[in-house]
């Protein structure tokens, strides 16, 4: 019997790639559609691309709307899934796009985001270690952030195995649609086509307490992340550049080879062949993240690359694969490591 | 049983866009991969996004590696389909995503593309009049080229009702991709972002017989096109606006019935609602058609609007649409009319 | 003595455009510079672009920070403009970049606008016949609009000299700074990079009855026009796409001719040699229009495509260009007929 | 009298760049324009936006051609500068837009560029320490990188106050038209619009090296760059993220007034108002560098982002403001701090 699936907040990018994806997997059925304040309107006029959907009316984010349904996606403002979540029983999958859930470490979740702290839910990226047991059979997700999707996987294989000093630096440019659908000047397509510009600099972005939380956790020491993330004019896709002093005796072999060995067997998680950089063109779409590796002599820097697409394995897609797990279902059911190119 | 499908030219844009619906096809089991200069090359190295099949090789278009397969794609160099097709037994489906067989008209055919005609096939636009029936139990299938896609059925219901004088003008955008793969110093990154481009204006482009003759068999008469092609800043996508003189009488109304009726219980060509235009954007990656259409009163004409995606539905989503009616299956099947946006 | 010149409206995409230009013209001082909800605001903050006048501060647009300046260009919204020129004395030279005096029918103008029409004041494209007479000394100019700019001087040579049928076929390409700064969602990067669409079409378009003036008055009888504009990605530019069918016996030379003899000496009004074809990526910052020629045997059709940069040409170089005649300057002081590019 | 300039290289990216400023340029007649390969076309089939340039016939790269001009700018392929300066007179200047005298390092430049060192001239970054006084009169100039112009002006003031330690992390995003015209798959615009990529990643760029000499030498000690450019989807443009541990004690507000201190006075180099990011969208066409500080507390580290034009400040302004300091011009002449936006 297909899995009944609502999503809150599909008016939005994260909810309408969850969409996308939902109509594509074979094992769900779509359910209620909310929205907040353009419930009323039809999903079509909102999300031209979800064609069979085009016609679903959009209700009001409420507890009745999403009542009744197997798994609840939401992707909503941050602040406002904790409330939602606490009307829907224990026995309904919830998985949360935003950041509600995402960090363990209370004061650092007040010091970034400004609010009390809602609680910890099982961190929604299989790929870490421990991550895919504690997803199997939860009834409560905490998608990660799209920035930290890509520079966990990118950065964890060589903390795991000590290769690198706890003092990452880290540059990722992201596509447009990673500041959503809000309308502020510089998000214009005047402003941004033919332009990158930085922003939140400094250590400020809101994504780098749950890089320092996950890299912390599997070095086994505390880790700091000097993190910039820049404005790229592009709709989607996130291209990492992980760097961290090598530990000494590191070789650029060594560094492949712990690569190859953490993404083993993975179905989204790869390195490249020697040779070949990771693009976000080739994740467009994909629940993909490309890896590919580096060794810098003279400056004594590992190098990790990677490439995701931001509303797919950032957000709607890595949702969906932990949906997978936590249901029981096929891990890659309904996603696909292809993406769409050129 | 799975169809086992080969795919000559599978290192160009059609190719790979051939192959990532293959990908997500349930009944297909992708067999031989070909290519010209690039055969010895793993897929990986010109395909990026094709992940699942980065470490297949390329083998030579032969018609060794091509036998003992159900199914055929040709996304070859105009002027070698009739080659390979002829070295393939008629029990096998041969999908042309090429020129070769699309013109009914030799002399046309000589004109537009200097060669001998090596002559006609069904032709894969299922939503033209007959073209369903002709499709079905088809072996030998001749894919529509993109602009005539776009173009075809945006004015096919109103040549077929007798809305339109018969002569159209046609502009469109298209995505670069549509040029394919080929290095042109006016096809660089350099020169494309940021800036639009006529090319081939005054009749000369090879699309235009394809239209006419599309337009003249619907319309039972003779349909002269002047059609003039542009060059778009983004990878995919094409718009096309048609318009023609509005016959005497014709109101706005009942050129929207007819593309309601036109269109109705169509998988992939659909009128939008009023007041919603199409996007190159929204049909990203989807097999869809998206339509809408204008009366301008005061200089007489109809406008119709098309937007597809010139590798999709404009090659290879068509190609496999027509590959499941040939060989019995849901003309659906592995295809969407959802786009990837933003 | 050097010109003092204000510009009203120096926070929005044409007020910045006419300071990047008057900060390379040899004979301007810049003034008052004023701007509505942004005033109180240093303009670095709104145009990060004009560092040599980031500390400048916006003052409220009234008469008296306007007064005492030889020129004043006025990039107001629509409707605004003739109230303040009313405030500013006879002897100072007011420029409008807006709608409001362009059009010599009143009732088009209501038709159009849906607001009392204000008047009409002399066109400023000096390249149509007579136009530069009538700029000369002139004390009040209306700058048109930037598709008219295009368009009318891409069909103006053919109509001029009766090589064509009064009723044209144009679809225009514009870059997103056509819709100013404006926050509207279907102008968010992430909706418009990758993605083309239409808008304002059947007729609906504001522009539509300026380019029927100006090619009515050229060709002494009605001309209708059948205009389709579309928003493309990129940032700037307008592509244009002019057809009309083609009186008898017009051949492609006397087409050609007509346009070399008609773009003769004009500094900025340009046909390309034989084969080659305009881009907005060429005329980037530049006030050069761009053509090239075609005639469609098979369709009987002429076609003009025009290439200029909407902001430069279309709004603000016009503008520049208007006030050298008005000023008894040289006509192309501060201007250039070569674009920024790639 | 006007200061007779000619170009080699002028079919390329950086010539036409130098060309499009030497025609706003009050002091300078145009004379000679050579190519490589395009020798014989006229400028216009290769610049279409040089429009007042366009009916110029290119050359062959010769000392006959190039003999005979106060100054000639030579933009050739590297290694070919040696041999064509040696043939000019040492009364005329030379100006080399390639790699082949910047390094002093002859080991360096072997290194990195696998052939033998042709010896270094001053190097034509007015901006650092001593550069403006080895200029005023030189004869021969090396033009800096596009990279090594944005990270060493990026740096300098934080490694010459000392409040940095000597390892800098630098990631970088660049336009395409830093790769050249070269025809090469990946800079197709199907293949770049939508993605970024990395190149020449673990330390391998040829602008390394260059910026480790300029870096070392303000801080007087050795300096390592663990330097990683990206390829990002816009035709101009680099944005330079740049980091480097914070010495003890450094404090955000002692950071910002060394850079204050440091761009006092300069016309190009321009640190923003606080609260205000650079983008290379500001700073299209313009020779402005614009920079701003961070002081990432919890990483301690210091952020510098600067963004340049790669062909404007980071190529061809850069040569031309040092012509002028070389000639004995205003530095600023033919040159704007203001940008092309949006």
């Amino acid at each position: 019997m297909a899995t009944r699936v609502a999503v809150a907040g599909a008016s939005g990018y994260a909810g309408g790639e969850v969409l996308r994806l939902l109509l594509g997997h074979p094992e769900v059925e779509i359910g209620a559609l909310t929205a907040g304040s353009n419930a009323g309107q039809p999903l079509g006029a909102l999300q031209p691309h979800l064609l069979p959907l085009a016609d679903r009316v959009l209700e009001p984010t409420t507890a009745e709307a999403l009542a009744g349904h197997d798994a609840v996606f939401l992707a909503l403002p941050h602040g406002q899934s904790a409330a939602v979540a606490a009307e829907l029983g224990e026995e309904t999958l919830v998985i949360d796009c935003g950041a509600d859930f995402r960090l363990r470490d209370a004061a650092a979740w007040e010091r970034f985001y400004g609010s009390p702290h809602a609680g910890t839910w099982p961190y929604g990226l299989p790929e870490l270690p421990g991550a895919r047991d504690a997803l199997r059979g939860a009834r409560r997700i905490a998608v990660p952030g799209c920035y930290p999707t890509a520079v966990s996987l990118a950065l964890a294989p060589a903390y795991a195995a000590g290769l690198a000093e706890p003092e990452a630096v880290v540059v990722a440019a992201s596509g447009t649609s990673g500041a959503g659908r809000a309308l502020k000047p510089h998000l214009l397509g005047s402003e941004v086509m033919g332009s990158m510009s930085p922003y939140g600099v400094g250590g400020v972005h809101r994504h780098t307490p749950e890089m320092v939380q996950n890299l912390s956790a599997v070095a086994g020491e505390p880790v700091t992340v000097s993190f910039t993330p820049t404005l790229a004019p592009m709709p989607r896709g996130i291209l990492a550049t992980c760097t961290a002093r090598a530990r000494p005796g590191v070789t650029a072999a060594a560094l492949r080879e712990t690569y190859e060995k953490a993404t083993a067997g993975e179905p989204f998680w790869r390195l490249l062949p020697a040779g070949r950089w990771p693009s976000t063109g080739a994740v467009l779409g994909s629940n993909a993240v490309q890896l590919q590796t580096a060794l810098d002599e003279d400056a004594g820097r590992i190098v990790v690359i990677a490439a995701v697409d931001n509303l797919t394995k950032g957000t709607a897609g890595g949702a969906v694969q932990s949906m997978n797990l936590a249901l029981g279902l096929p891990e890659e059911l309904g996603l696909s490591a292809a993406g769409t190119a050129p």
